[in-house]
């Protein structure tokens, strides 16, 4: 047959088999779950002609060998569904299979054939053969039964037609000779459950000591968990722990040159003692690290380490790997630079050097030194100014042995390259919550990243500050505008943190008019914070973080919804549990400054609710509850002392009462 | 390195490129141009960190072994675009590369750091460096000028910083040893332009004879052609000339009971004396038909040929390949079935035979024999009951050898199916255009077939009626309903065609009430129009089609625009050529029953028209020419007389006038 050019190995697959979702890319890169999620997967799926198809999900943990397999169920135009769970973390591959089915379309033909009282005799003889050749394919009792069921078409029994014991058999042997296969297998990285559900506490642990000016400790640190705690966070999250380098030192407020008391960025890694795998000395040894990790523990909060790849002069790897470094004509290595600013005290990483692979093994190394200290939540620290490769084999290669470990990207920079690094395996990501405060900013963005296609792998973690960064709206709006930026960070992402104690402190000076640095900013100065000041945001945090815990509707972005509001400055928006039990409707005053009143209408249908119905809703901010006027009630929020409402929908029972929802 | 687990060959590409567009299914796909089409590729492009990328696009036609290379522009937001233009029929591919580019990197940070008035002298030796390892890349008076460069730029000249001449040299020795270019080569197939513009008419042969009752020949056909000419078409499409057979003949009215005298269905292919390469001995000889391609091609008409997969019982292939055809228990050959009914006239191919290697070669063999009698346009029966990959591999082979051969789908079935048949190869494609009648309808399917991804693989051709499909508008709307659908089908497709004489005639009387097929179809017997009857549209016809060639916007689909209208009858779209240089703007009364008028609001923008401008207005059909008032203006049409206007657009020219725009 060689007149034949570019001829498939079989011809007769005629099934066809596209449009699997979800799929990314091409399937160039894992979509993400956590443990106990769905897999909801779509694919068009038809064949030529008029003949009945089959069409099943494939699917399988990573060190499974067989796929397990679920039937698809055609939802009309030719889209098929089926839905599979992830139980354990690691990752699943799925795709799709589908086949034409014989029997499906001979038994739905012969009961039109016997309507219409035609003779049917060959047709039972057909039929015989199909149900012999599944018997052949069958073992055990089934072949048994199956060869029965032939020999009873062949002695022209009819009811072969109607019988679903037969239908039910027939599908489990099915003549898969000529299935076709969805060309690509699809990979799900399934990570525990706080990838989708945290709450960060962002802490310097030297500035935690009890008496100002003295340098904090992992133990003077280990004083604060409880405070920590007590808000409700799960996270707390430490800048580099690392020795910080003396070469060309910042100073306070970033100055370029240090007083000999001050203390330096942790972000400029590395002195004569050690790099990224050694210890501050001030804060302690890896003992007392591994006791603050302990402590931090019994209290429920995980410690969360940052991993800033850069290294000052100081740093070891200057000395051990000078190769890892970009070198200038004269000899030097080159620092960092924006030109004409120049970056004296750090030096970037070449990821270009003919020795990349040994340094993707030490930079690896850093992971797996903390890895082996129990630390399983990493904040990688500006990953797009280090190679996209890089990342998709550090990350792939550590959770292949270790699925349970987390990076959250700090990756303030363009849409793309922010998806990327999600693509490429980052467990969460900063996003640009942080400077969106109109209602119309946030619902574009908020509905973009939960309902657009980037949600199967890029998951949020909203910060309304962070040490880099104190937006204008915290510069100017006061504590009712913390308290806005906190309740939207809270509601909008069930991934959210804060950096603490400037915010709940409500510090808000910036180093000069326009800058979004913090005036004698932490990054570069030992601070003494009062937390037990009354202006506190504590209790107010603590209130709103208990309420994510015990609503499992925020425990999760995808069902985020917003709602109609004849205010601008009123945004509403809904979420829901999975199973649609837990709902929760969250309306917020966008303006720190007044008070702000106008009607919501709420989009029923989209909320379960029966149109036409009132309920009760719970304020779990206030505590108050009320019946909601169906769709459309008044709200009034006054800024301080009730920026939002969240609200819990108390749940639908069958009354004769002027409302029907309770809980 | 063992313990390097997934680590790529090379680490060191910085560059990530993704979401070229326009791509096909993962690339699965090719997409389609018709010749000096352009072919605008965008892509997303970006690395880590702040230095310079260098993007191109790389494309050749098939049979050139080398890339072409064009620069590709940054858009903004990591989006990078170029056009390449397809010159020759056949396939292209294109695909994306992309580098780091230090030396661009370096001279925009050089001009920063003379602004800032620092020290350069160690980066004009990095400088020197990059340009004299671009030199040992060029050659000739290229490596001299760059090696000078390179002296100078050590001796201190820091004029290279500004040096036009020296960054284009540097551009053309890029080091593109870490390169990255996208993982796959996308295809285009480069048709002629009849795939993009055609104008069809549909004949029966067997009815042309100039008596009523006899059966017509190529040689009745052939003094037809003058006056399927004057009407401006440029396709005559002729239903299957083969053998019919005898067996299970239908008669009038798709009897199944025919008279001795009945001619049968020509698609009912075969008898005792050929099949698909064989001609109905009463149309003539093979020599006839010579004569009549000849003739019609002086006329300025193809001929198409419709090629059917199908066979009556009385087709050789059932004697000579019984294994392509699906045999039952009783050892006949299954017939055609839609249970209950029966179609015994019809055996379908079995595309599952396992001879399906000879199936295939059999029936490209049909196409093989009809482009050997200079036929190179098709329009295929049925494709969709058809196995999908035999069409894919039978398009691709035959253009491989013949690119110019085209091929029109015949398929009225779901979207998905209809899809996929353009993506697998069919040059055009039949639409839902036939049943598309209110204005929400016209607009949102023709902005899904023009504006939507699809347009990169599927070309529709509009049909009003078909020897299958008389559908209820035509049915029950008279001659101004006829006009509307033909006015319709000319301007919002560039491919289109009507099945005549029935078509121009307002032929209207369906076999029964709720059917869409004729009375008395042609499809079953002899028919004698009388063409020269005065209600033929046939003048109507002939003006609309001289419109459309001799105006570029209607001969494309893909600028296609509609306008608002304050009347729900009244659709206002427009068409403008690839240069805009040519601008159609259509005005339709879709109630052929009644004066319809508005207001309609043209998108000036979108015409590239400016703001607030009359311009002059020539209507194409009824020649009177009138100021349109910017941007609404009163329009109202009357049907038979005026069933909408076709207008010109006259070229703008500045002038002290009330007006701006004319020829």
């Amino acid at each position: 047959m060689d007149k034949l050019k570019h001829v498939p190995l079989e011809g007769r697959q005629r099934v066809v088999i596209e449009g699997v979702a979800p799929e990314i890319d091409g399937g160039r890169f894992a979509i993400k779950r956590t443990v106990g999620d769905s897999v909801e997967v779509q694919a068009i799926v038809f064949a030529d002609g008029h003949d009945s198809i089959a069409c099943e999900l494939l699917y399988r943990a990573a060190d499974e060998a067989d796929w397990l397999h679920a039937p698809m169920t055609a939802k009309g135009n030719d889209c098929w569904e089926a839905v599979f769970s992830v139980s354990v973390i690691g990752r699943y591959f799925y795709t799709v299979r589908a086949w034409m089915d014989p029997f499906q379309t001979w038994r739905g033909d012969l009961k039109k054939r016997i309507a219409a009282g035609q003779d049917i005799s060959v047709d039972l003889l057909i039929g015989a053969k199909l149900v012999a050749e599944a018997g052949e394919r069958a073992g055990g009792e089934d072949a048994a039964r199956l060869r029965e069921w032939a020999d009873s078409l062949r002695a022209g029994n009819t009811s072969a037609a109607e019988s679903e014991e037969l239908l039910a058999s027939m599908r489990l042997y099915p003549d898969l000779t000529l299935a076709a296969q969805y060309q690509r297998e699809l990979a799900v990285v399934v990570d525990r459950e706080k990838a989708r559900f945290s709450t960060w506490y962002e802490l310097f642990p030297r500035s935690t000591a009890a008496e100002a000016g003295r340098h904090g400790s992992f133990a003077d640190a280990e004083k604060r968990l409880p405070y920590i705690a007590s808000m409700g966070f799960d996270v707390v999250y430490l800048p580099p722990i690392h020795p910080i380098g003396h070469q060309f030192r910042k100073g306070k407020n970033n100055s370029t040159t240090a007083e000999g008391s001050d203390v330096g960025s942790p972000w400029a890694i590395g002195d004569q003692t050690g790099g990224h795998t050694a210890i501050h000395s001030e804060l302690g040894t890896l003992k007392q690290f591994q006791a603050f990790r302990k402590a931090a523990q019994a209290a429920g909060l995980e410690v969360a380490l940052d991993i800033a790849f850069q290294c000052t002069p100081d740093h070891p790897w200057t000395r051990e790997h000078p190769e890892w470094f970009r070198r200038r004509p004269d000899g030097t290595i080159q620092y960092a630079e924006n030109p004409p600013k120049k970056y004296q005290d750090i030096y970037p990483i070449d990821f270009e050097t003919p020795q990349w692979r040994e340094l993707w093994e030490g930079l690896k190394g850093v992971f797996d030194y903390w890895i082996a200290q129990d630390i399983v939540l990493f904040r990688v620290d500006n990953p797009h100014t280090k190679a996209f490769p890089f990342w998709e084999w550090c990350i792939g290669a550590i959770k292949e042995e270790h699925p349970e470990v987390l990076f959250l990207a700090e990756a303030f920079t363009r849409p793309h390259v922010t998806n990327r690094l999600a693509k490429l395996g980052f467990s969460q990501s900063y996003t640009y919550f942080t400077w969106r405060n109109t209602k119309a900013e946030l619902t574009t963005y908020f509905t973009e990243l939960t309902q657009g296609p980037a949600r199967e792998y890029f998951r949020a973690n909203l910060w309304p500050n962070t040490p880099d960064i104190l937006p204008q709206v915290l510069q100017i709006g006061g504590r009712p505008a913390f308290m806005v930026r906190l309740l939207l960070a809270a509601t909008l992402g069930a991934n959210y943190g804060i950096y603490g104690p400037a915010f709940e402190l409500g510090e808000s000076t910036p180093r000069e008019p326009g800058s979004e640095e913090y005036l004698n900013s932490e990054k570069y100065e030992l601070k003494h914070w009062d937390i037990e000041s009354p202006q506190s945001l504590r209790h107010f945090i603590a209130r709103v973080n208990r309420v994510r815990r015990e609503n499992p509707a925020l425990q999760q972005d995808w069902t985020l919804k917003f709602h109609e509001t004849d205010n601008p400055n009123l945004i509403c928006y809904s979420k829901a549990s999975p199973d649609a039990g837990n709902v929760i409707i969250i309306v917020v005053n966008l303006d720190w400054g007044h008070t702000q009143a106008g009607w919501v209408t709420l989009d029923y249908a989209s909320l379960g609710l029966e149109p036409g119905k009132t309920f009760e809703a719970e304020d779990l901010l206030s505590g108050g509850r009320f019946l909601w006027q169906a769709p459309r009630d008044y709200v009034e929020l006054v800024p301080d002392s009730l920026p939002g409402h969240v609200l819990r929908v108390r749940r639908w029972l069958k009354t004769e009462r002027d409302f029907d929802y309770y809980l």
